[in-house]
């Protein structure tokens, strides 16, 4: 009921053509909204939008994969600083933070018996290092995390653990929760039992030879054991061998070796008219996996997030200031969000937008404003409604890096990408450009310009910062 | 015209009920055909098949890769020894000859200048070894085989050349002749133009970063030198890289050791009632490349072979014998084909019949029966016409192993499986046991026995061979 009752809100909101006898018991509907023709006219402008292939394209061209805290990362740091001030933005600058990170070296698995053959794998991040004997052990197969749990340790000690599941497509990216549980969880409990390995089905939807990586982490004084990821159609067939019956050696080979290095956040504005009011953060992660090309995750974030941006600098001076971050070291923990809460986190904003979901369209409009911006939020609503984008909730917004300060109170919009292929790719080799598809991309930023265009206050043309003044 | 007088004709033989004035110009139509009831039982029968599932999961889960001339092809021959001698075939046994393959070591393609990163790639059949020191050289990027002809020997010598093209998805397979010259003819015109080693784009239709190999030959003389395939999208990287304008420096690291091993055909038969009479041969291929589980590639070509031939079995004794052939070292040069064709190639066989394009379902049968036997080939395309298959050409048949009989001039049938998404697996890690639809699989199988029913002469039930006699 109460779900009937806002979609009915709703319809009388956007479809204000639609007369309809008001049920006598129905709450007020609260005024219809006109959307503002600037607004309308960036947005329908956006559709046209080259800025955040450009940008996608050119980070994962020309530099590919920039897994947080390698030469490879700040070679794209170095990238994004001059890029974003060849677009015209303004206090262009890399905000650096340590990290420490593990560079990828020889994986394999191979079946020793019964049924001699190599799978595919990939070390999850924080894993041990096999070094270049790897381990060999028999395996013991678990459905989930749950069976894992339930296990008596004499089962496991010695042993290399598999962990399955059966994650599947949503449009939401929901099961991502729960069926990740096997890498967020499988390695500290496969330690903690005595495990001398674990190897993951993937937390991921496809049947490629792809495995999906991903950070995890060792908790409650587990010891660090090798941890990797299966493909799919790996996971799938060692269930089977599993199932004949008989013992099955594997030897499991993940070498790794850590160093500590640097990451960093590169953050480039838009200056409103009046700097004393809060910024509207727009932002993605700049670090990828080491596997693809990151393009799905997430240089088209950053693309769109900096396109949107640019966007309005072209359309004008907005009254706030735009401030577009492009966190480092997302993938290994948030790192970049982190740093950037530790030193602005105090400090007001008008709202935070990250993108970090892919490319494709965007299906569904969040925000958490307060309940004093209701109408700024439905604006935002209004607006985006005619890219097929439906009004959600009222009440939250997400993001990864910008999670930690949505949670201490921070306003926040979400605007929710289609992730039904999203687990497809995620943390694979096959996050490449191809996968990107350009007109999806730019409903993205279509909608990233209207919502930016509303929280930005009001564009005005004018004489635009000089390009010395930039640098 | 013709294309439509023919389909005119068969729309005469299948749709009997349809009534419609004949053109005075029409030529003569053949007679109606029905499908014989026995015929007709078996095909139904057959779409619930799980004997061609069972051989395809088996082979692919308890042997997996099976490259020719190894020991892995060895344990596949053992193993398709036990199944088939399980199934109740007769003169079941292995006929070996020598083969000539190589064992893939440690495969990289890195660029150095002016983007480091590194791509996916995988040695061809047949690719000389770089060693573990790799070669590095300048790349030269062609976007065919016919502009690296016209290219001067200037501008190859001592560089990598890299040809592209642009493949795209058939229902036949029509692209893999053309679309496939950059693997046949590229390492040969690059190495007599001399290039240091060269690297193509897959001769594929996927977009992911499972590179596809397959077989070449340095022709003429041609000193081997290293050749690879990337991936689809490391290809298209690599070519948005060269376009940038400037030099691009690339280290090619592709091993392998050549190895002198043994390969086979594993042979089994159905008895026919009158073994004077010539068989009909039914087959696949046994071997498959070492990156996947060679599942569409090719068991479930042995599989909807056996699974065919045994459901004959099961039925009673056909009049013809049926040898069921599973062709070892296909995937090296046919080389099974050649060895079969060597020891009874002068000997007639009433039809050659070889499954070797996925698991997808028939379409279309061909037939090269000759003149003589056009009413049989005219059954066999009323018999399949309720499964959704199209009678083609009665001028020819195809497969690969008994291609060189089929030229000799031995009868076959072609019966077509849908290749569309054939060329995004072939040849890659990702031919795997769930790319393969049991629903279209057991179409297959359904095909195979009634046309096997056909063949083999009519199926009578009698006392079957003992078990003990068949070993």
């Amino acid at each position: 009921m109460p779900y009937g009752l806002r979609m009915k809100r709703f319809a009388w909101a956007l479809l204000l053509a639609v007369p309809a006898p008001l049920p006598a018991q129905a709450p007020a509907e609260p005024p219809p909204i006109a959307v503002d023709l600037q607004v309308a006219a960036l947005r329908d402008a956006a559709l046209k939008d080259d800025y955040a292939w450009d940008i996608t394209e050119g980070l994962t061209t020309e530099i590919g994969q920039r897994l947080a805290g390698t030469e490879a990362e700040a070679r794209a740091r170095t990238w994004a600083v001059a890029k974003l001030r060849a677009m015209g933005f303004s206090n262009v600058r890399i905000e650096e933070f340590p990290v420490r990170t593990a560079i990828r070296g020889t994986e394999s698995a191979e079946i020793l018996a019964p049924f001699p053959q190599h799978l595919v794998v990939n070390a999850l991040g924080n894993s041990a290092s096999t070094g270049p004997a790897g381990v060999t052990g028999e395996v013991v197969a678990f459905d989930n995390v749950d069976a894992l749990r339930l296990a008596p340790e004499s089962a496991i000690r010695g042993k290399i653990v598999f962990v399955d599941h059966r994650m599947t497509a949503t449009q939401d990216g929901i099961g991502y929760g729960q069926f990740g549980a096997p890498r967020r969880q499988g390695p500290t409990i496969a330690s903690q039992k005595g495990a001398i390995a674990i190897v993951i089905r993937s937390i991921g939807t496809d049947h490629n030879r792809t495995p999906h990586t991903g950070v995890m982490s060792f908790d409650n004084g587990a010891r660090p054991i090798p941890a990797g990821a299966l493909s799919v159609p790996d996971a799938e067939q060692l269930m089977r061998i599993v199932k004949r019956g008989k013992p099955v050696t594997m030897r499991l080979r993940l070498e790794s070796q850590p160093i500590d290095g640097t990451s960093g956040n590169v953050i480039a504005e838009v200056p409103g008219r009046d700097p004393s009011l809060p910024p509207v953060l727009v932002s993605g992660h700049l670090d990828s996996w080491d596997l693809g090309t990151g393009a799905i995750d997430d240089a088209a974030g950053v693309a769109i997030a900096a396109a949107a941006a640019k966007r309005i600098m072209d359309a004008g001076r907005p009254l706030r200031t735009i401030r577009v971050v492009w966190f480092g070291s997302e993938e290994l923990g948030l790192f970049g969000g982190l740093d950037y809460r530790a030193r602005y986190g105090k400090l007001p904003h008008h709202a935070l937008i990250e993108s970090d979901f892919g490319a494709d369209r965007i299906y569904k409009v969040d925000s958490k404003l307060g309940a004093a911006r209701r109408e700024e939020a439905r604006m935002i609503g209004a607006a985006l409604a005619p890219l097929g984008i439906v009004t959600g909730s009222f009440e939250k917004a997400d993001g990864s890096d910008i999670g930690p300060m949505l949670a201490d109170g921070q306003p926040g919009i979400g605007l929710n990408q289609d992730g039904t292929r999203y687990f497809d790719l995620h943390h694979t080799s096959n996050d490449t450009l191809d996968k990107v598809d350009i007109e999806q991309l730019r409903q993205n930023v279509a909608a990233w310009t209207a919502t930016l265009a509303i929280l930005s206050g009001g564009i005005e043309p004018g004489p635009k910062p000089s390009r010395a003044k930039q640098r």
